[in-house]
């Protein structure tokens, strides 16, 4: 059985749900009930478990693949159980598609913070905060014990967005001390930063 | 010329330009310098013309075709340019990739909040509410023109993330009358809640 990490009341999460339903799949999957709250990711330890940013969606197929973001699940499903349905496979129409569902995205994004921002008081913010750190932690320690997925010198998209992150630590967030017991971590970023690609897009201040 | 909006800064702009680097085609990219403001978004009427949510990276190639968000991108690039580089092709390969590109981009967003957060201010979260109210009524000023994509009863996910937007809009910020003035989105997402997919999954407050 496929597992989703669900709420009835987050938008990203229904855009999982929806495409389940147009690929005619709904019934194979089994909904986990979940509360995510930002303040406090420790209170969902078995979530954290399946991806350790704490989010939904995050749906862990039968064999084990474990996935989060509703855009990428539902590109997942729908290569799974329909390609071509809710996805095109034609370049062409594909990126008509990736361009609406990007901006509809975004724009769910907006609304998520104006429903966040008119409550922010200031041990608020600092809860929010730790919630942050935590699950950054979290997912640092997820990247430095999980497999190097990097083979005979190529780099995916996966490398490509750890490597964008972990340098915006660097430029941004020196404060956390990210290579301090990741030594594996540590050694793949400083391959992947000898790469021309990372060095013709350094972060540059100012 | 593809034109890429652009910021040195930004962690979601260098996903991309890795991408570029790493396909071999940065020399086919004109990168345009924007400095994006939370708070006015309204000083970005350029880039707004290009993506109503007036967010970095915005690219638009050649033909047109104008896309945002990074991974949405980087997947388009990668078809585009050099398919299964970056994003395999197969779906086994495909799903461990997109995998780790949704773990590491979360948290780059978890980065963001960490940055942002701790120079909040009372005024400055008005700003904030200001810059997004008025990027969401763009938006959906710009569903209400762009030509519906829905043909024959099919809907693809660019179909359902966006009335999994406009019903959250109704659920949570029921303030926003965003169906006024905008009578072709309004009769469009009527005839999408119509279908069982959306009645399936109705947002349940609780």
């Amino acid at each position: 059985m496929i597992r989703l990490w669900w709420s009835s009341r987050s938008p990203y999460v229904r855009i999982v749900t929806l495409a389940l339903h147009e690929l005619d799949c709904a019934d194979a999957v089994t909904l986990c009930p979940v509360s995510v709250s930002q303040k406090t990711p420790q209170s969902n330890l078995a979530l954290a478990g399946d991806n350790p940013m704490v989010s939904i969606p995050t749906i862990v197929f039968k064999d084990g693949q474990t996935l989060s973001e509703s855009a990428l699940i539902c590109l997942a499903l729908d290569r799974r159980f329909a390609p071509g349905r809710l996805v095109p496979l034609a370049s062409a129409e594909m990126e008509a598609t990736l361009a609406r569902v990007a901006t509809a995205k975004l724009m769910i994004d907006a609304m998520m913070q104006l429903r966040l921002y008119p409550g922010f008081r200031e041990n608020d913010v600092e809860a929010r905060i730790e919630g942050y750190r935590w699950k950054l932690e979290r997912t640092l320690n997820h990247f430095e014990t999980a497999a190097a997925p990097q083979q005979g010198g190529s780099a995916d998209l996966g490398d490509l967005t750890l490597a964008a992150g972990l340098s915006y630590l660097d430029f941004r967030l020196p404060e956390i001390a990210w290579r301090t017991a990741r030594p594996r971590l540590a050694d793949r970023h400083a391959a992947f930063a000898a790469r021309p690609s990372f060095q013709a897009t350094e972060y540059v201040d100012g």
